[in-house]
Order: structure tokens, then sequence, then C-alpha cells
């Protein structure tokens, strides 16, 4: 198929090389022009705006970082939404389910459809086509946009007809990485003050009752404790927890306001652009 | 081998059935006498006290609930310790890592030895023989319980030669299990309060990002709300938590505290007997 690709940072990259390793053929833009060359010699187009990069009746993917980009590059000056017109346009940014409802109301209006698809996974998962892809949407654009989801990911749940529920999904299971992020680093801190290896006891329960991808990738770090860039950055893990923390909920969220203040504090210090996992640093101060 | 086993609860129960099945011979005691019957006729025998259970040399496993239990049957005045001389005292339950130590001084005065190996999983994993045994000792000590952990669990892995160390790491994951039914909770809560299935939630999650035993187990029971008791006691889950509390840290163990906080508010509205996932019911009020 013909596909759009919009955003091209650590995760939206490898996305697209997987697109096009899966036979399809792609037009990409990016904000930044960083690193198109090489994806020019992987034999895909580059537009000069989003509006360029569509097709009328064609499939867009958007992988951004925030609600305003994804805003931006739809409707915005050069936006892609009037091209698009009856197309699909499949939102798979974290971004806040209500911005994927109103777009799909957008879209609807000019004949057009929005599934949300939210990715769970890292750059490496990304790379090797191995994301977790919750969608949402329009039954029939769900059908369309599964085979695009399918060379992307190695499981795809669907929840539904509400263009937000995906995202839902997806803070919600964001909000359960930081907290095992800062659960994994008070445990380690009291593993090491005993006088047991980070290392060693992190692999034991990687291995048993918490082998699991996300016990894997962020315990990995908090082991060595590396935190350094590359991964999920600290910043864009702050805008999801603010997105989390805006969602109706029961009373009583306390580990919620819990990691409100340790990302605050996290952000104080100007560790933005470190990976999520140096929430740990803030036990050492 | 001829095995004694003190404490046949809901976990040493059927531990203690799957060492008659590997072939051992066993000897127990339990303060209650509870359903002792049916392991007569399983082909064990019941001792009138800790002391008359063992032999002195051999072997002897203590499964019990806290820490004043499994010094009562140790040094109490029917205890095992002067019986048991020489021999070797697995300490499988979860008590503080200063017990052990303590313990493993006052057999090695008699020339035996104290190997700590307490255990993670529930009792569906205790009966299926599925549970993760961290355990550690000396090195001899080590090797001659090694044959006992593997007729009970499906993986083993030594802490070296601090007979407390195996128990500090077992408190540090259960820290990881409140903190993830804490997450889990609030997650779940988010999500059924706007129009997703807690089920299917939790479903995607425990296939996914976080396809593990801990969150398969406790989050299966959050997802249906299920915290009648017959899992793991939040009374019991409350004195590991304490005990995890009392050993060295780092500063800013925030996580900790409001789990202390949690347990707490929920100790007060009597929910001990219940499962510990009851904490999500904390939510509602």
């Amino acid at each position: 198929m013909d596909v759009a690709f919009i955003g091209l940072g650590s995760m939206g990259m490898p996305m697209a090389r997987n697109l096009l390793r899966a036979g399809h053929t792609l037009t990409v833009w990016n904000r930044s022009p960083r690193n198109l060359e090489s994806l020019v010699h992987e034999g895909l187009k580059v537009a000069a705006s989003p509006a360029e990069a569509v097709v009328k009746g064609g499939i867009v993917v958007t992988m951004l970082s925030d609600d305003a980009a994804v805003l931006e590059v739809t409707e915005g000056r050069a936006g892609f939404s009037q091209a698009l017109g009856p197309g699909l346009h499949i939102s798979m940014s974290t971004v806040s389910p209500g911005i994927n409802r109103g777009l799909a109301q957008s879209h609807e209006a000019l004949g057009g459809f929005l599934v949300g698809a939210p990715v769970f996974g890292r750059p490496d998962a990304a790379a090797s086509a191995r994301l977790n892809i919750a969608y949402s949407g329009g039954e029939s654009a769900r059908a369309k946009a599964l085979p695009i989801l399918q060379a992307l990911g190695q499981r795809t749940q669907s929840f539904g007809d509400d263009p937000g529920a995906a995202n839902v999904v997806k803070l919600c299971g964001n909000f359960l990485i930081f907290s095992a992020t800062q659960a994994l680093a008070e445990s380690l801190s009291v593993a090491e003050a005993n006088g047991l290896g980070r290392r060693e006891t992190m692999d034991f329960f990687a291995t048993t009752n918490f082998a699991c991808p996300v016990y894997e990738a962020y315990g990995s770090r908090l082991a060595d404790e590396d935190y350094s860039t590359g991964g999920f950055k600290l910043s864009l893990a702050a805008k999801d927890l603010r997105l989390f923390a805006a969602q109706r909920s029961a009373d009583g969220m306390q580990l919620k306001a819990l990691l409100e203040d340790r990302f605050e504090v996290a952000l104080g210090k100007g560790w933005g652009d470190l990976d999520v996992t140096a929430l740990a640093g803030l036990l050492k101060t």
C-alpha cells in the first residue's frame, strides 16, 4: 500500500523502515530533516510538508511526541487533513485520548477515519517489529489499519469503536511502567544497602516472577544505574503521566500523586533528557 | 532423604506433598493438627513436637508465618534446635534476614547450619512445584539443601554465604509485588472510569509488556475485584512490608512510605484476612 509516515524520531524511524521492509511504498515527512537521506537510499520519498506526504483517500501514520505536534501536522497550516480527505489516519503517538476523539470527528467531516494505535515498546522493540499495539476506532477503519499495524508489532489488540480508547490503555500502561520504575529503584536500593548486587538481584526477579519486557528492559538500566538518554526520555514520560492524571478515575490515586511529585523534582533538576529510569537518582540525594 | 517439615499452612502443605512425591521420607509438625490425617494416608509421620520431628544431624524445613513462629519451633520449649544438633535447617519462611542470621549462629554452636530459602509463588505455584526460590548460607549447607529446594521449585538461585541474604531478596520482591498491586489498582480504575473493561485491559498488559507471573496472578484478582481470602493474606503482606522497611536503604523511599500508609488503612478496616489485592478497595472509598 501507499502509506504516508509523519514523524521519524527514535520510534518512528525504525517503524517506517519496517513498513518499507513489509513491501509498502512510503512517503515521509519529518519536522527536522535529520537522517532522512539514509531512508531515501532504502526507497522512500521525502515530502516537503505533511499535506504533500498524503494522497486523497490514502493512509497516513503519525508518530509524534505530543498533542501539539499531532494537531500541527493534521490541522495546522501545512497539515494533511484536507489533502487526506476520505482517507485513514492511524494515530500512533502517545497523545491524549481526547485529541484522537476530536481528530476522528474532523476526519469524519471530510469522509475520513481515525484509528488510535499507540505502541508499547522501546526503540529496540520498534526496530525488530516486536511492538505491542493497542488500537481502537470504527470497525472498517480498524480492519483497514490492521495490516499496517501487523507489520510494526508482534501483537495487536482491538479496544473497540472509541478512537480514544486505545490511548487510555496506553496511558494506563505507561503509568504501570513508571510505577515499576519507582518500585525497582527503591527495591534495588535496599538490596544494595544490604550487601547484594543490584544486577544479581534484578536478574533473579527478571527471570522469575517478573520475567516480562518491562522489568527486563527498565530493570536492566536500573541495575546498572545507566540513566543516559536513548530510551524513554523523562520529559516525555512526565507528559504521559500528566495525560494519565487528566483522565477520569476513582478517588485516592496516591501512587499517581507520588509519581507526579517525583517527575516534577526530576525535571527541576534538569533531567528531562535522561531516561525515565533517572527517577532512581532521586533516592541518592 | 529423611526430612522433617514444620508448618503445614497454605504454602507448607503443598510443599510437603511435593517432597513426599519426590521420594523423601517426611515427618511433620504443625501447631494446629488440621488436615494432617490426609497426609498420613500419603505416607508421612506426624510428630508430637518440633523436637520430636527431627533427627540428630538430619534436615528440617520450616515454613511458618513470621519471626516469632520460627523462633518458637527452633529455640522454644519444644523446639528442635538441640535435637537437630549438627543438622541442616532450611528456613523457607518469609522472615527477617536478621532472624536467619541469628539462628544460623545458634545452629553453628551445635555443629549445625542454616540455609535461608524463601520462596516466590502463591499456593497454586507451591502445589505444582513452580516456586522460585532464592537461597543463601554456607557453601556446603547450600549444596546439601539444593535437592530439597529443587523438589519444591522450578528455579533456584544462590545468593551466597550470608544466611540472611536470600530473605533480603525476598522482601525486595514482595515490595515489588505490593507496588505492582497499587499500580494496577490505580491503572485499572482509570481504564474502568473511561469505558474500558478491567478484564480486557488487564489481559492486554498480562500478555504483552507485563506478561509475568505477578501481573498475571495479582492482575487477574484485581481485574475481577476478587479480594477474597485464599491467596496472600493482607496481614501477612503488611508484616513483610514492615520487615522490608526495617532494612537498610537509601533515603527517599517514598513508595515504601505510601504502601505502609495504605496497609495501615486497610488493616484498620479489618481487611487483614482478605487477599493483599484488597488494597484496591481503598480507591473506592
